[in-house]
């Protein structure tokens, strides 16, 4: 048995150990034969795999109640995952999410480093710099660089820690954005292991 | 006397009590013949009135070792203008800086809202949504809008009320901001006034 969380370009699987990754492009649905549970935010690759027996696709086992209509799957992954905490979910979006005793409070969505860092770009060339995941976030900065790392990261983390909850890390990102809240855990396998979960509600249930 | 403030678009003027704008493409510096004191981030204009008698440059009487040295001129007259209190200045950037008992604590750049929207949109065309700036930052969003909103505005109100200090907003979408501080003292000529502080201070000296 196999997990694979699709997004637009890459396939991440995981066989229950170790997690991989496969790009969109190359991939051929048909070269895996054993049982594949999915989760998938592709609409070309979602119309495909509808039709092989050996894919199953977890978002049509969702108590969709629990959340909103146009919530990311991956993100409800997440937050099944999790009892009790913020989740935030760093990758080309950053995303955070508050569960409290297995209730979803809600969440909100903030820019990727990358499509940010654009954005500071496009107001004035005077702020192209890279982000200072180490900029000390005690002290007000005097310097360009500092001041849009500041303005990034900073806002972001009065936000998270206002909540006085767990901190929970994963995506693409996680281990930079651990420098800005290192109390966090960091937990790569955040969205499989909420795969997981909907796996067994779904044995248990049949 | 005239004051004003040169952006790369257009020239805002104050006369002592209103305040008009003129677009630095059809304005013309010599149909001016009054005594003007002026800031300017426009290199090319910056040029030209140099050459002219009755424009003066008021960034030439700026004590820079209280600033840093890529710090906009519109943000230190913003600064010079105030004693104690947090700055937010709203415009293609938002600007935020400290300053405790006359002194410059520091500050940090955030997108305006026209350059985060687009940041959004980037991300994911499911994000094309305007900021609801009514929306409720006491309660964590259960909606697309709302969770941008919320991602723009309550990270940003959170770092700033962070600092437990009087709020002044200026710049051109300060009253729209004042919805998410609705304790801040909106003042859209705070620029002027820090201006009106360095002439002060220059014919003191003369």
């Amino acid at each position: 048995m196999l997990l694979c969380d699709i997004g637009n370009t890459s396939l991440h699987f995981f066989d229950g150990k170790n997690d991989y990754k496969k790009d969109v492009e190359h991939f051929d649905s048909l070269s895996i034969t054993e049982d594949v549970y999915y989760i998938c935010v592709n609409p070309k690759l979602k119309e495909v795999l509808k039709l092989l027996k050996n894919w199953h696709d977890l978002s049509l086992h969702v108590e969709y109640s629990k959340y909103y209509e146009t919530m990311g799957i991956d993100r409800i992954m997440a937050v099944e995952a999790v009892d009790d905490g913020i989740i935030v979910d760093a990758g080309s979006a950053v995303t955070v999410d508050v569960v409290k005793d297995g209730n979803y409070e809600g969440g909100f969505i903030y820019p990727g480093k990358i499509a940010m860092s654009k954005t500071y770009v496009g107001i004035s060339s005077a702020l192209d710099y890279t982000f200072n995941f180490d900029c000390d976030l005690k002290t007000m900065p005097k310097n360009s660089q500092d001041s849009i790392s500041y303005g990034y990261l900073k806002t972001l983390h009065s936000e998270v820690m206002s909540h006085k909850m767990d901190v929970i890390l994963t995506g693409g990102d996680a281990l930079e954005f651990a420098k800005i809240f290192p109390k966090a855990r960091v937990d790569k396998q955040l969205i499989f292991k909420g795969m997981q979960k909907i796996i067994l509600t779904i044995k248990e249930s049949s």
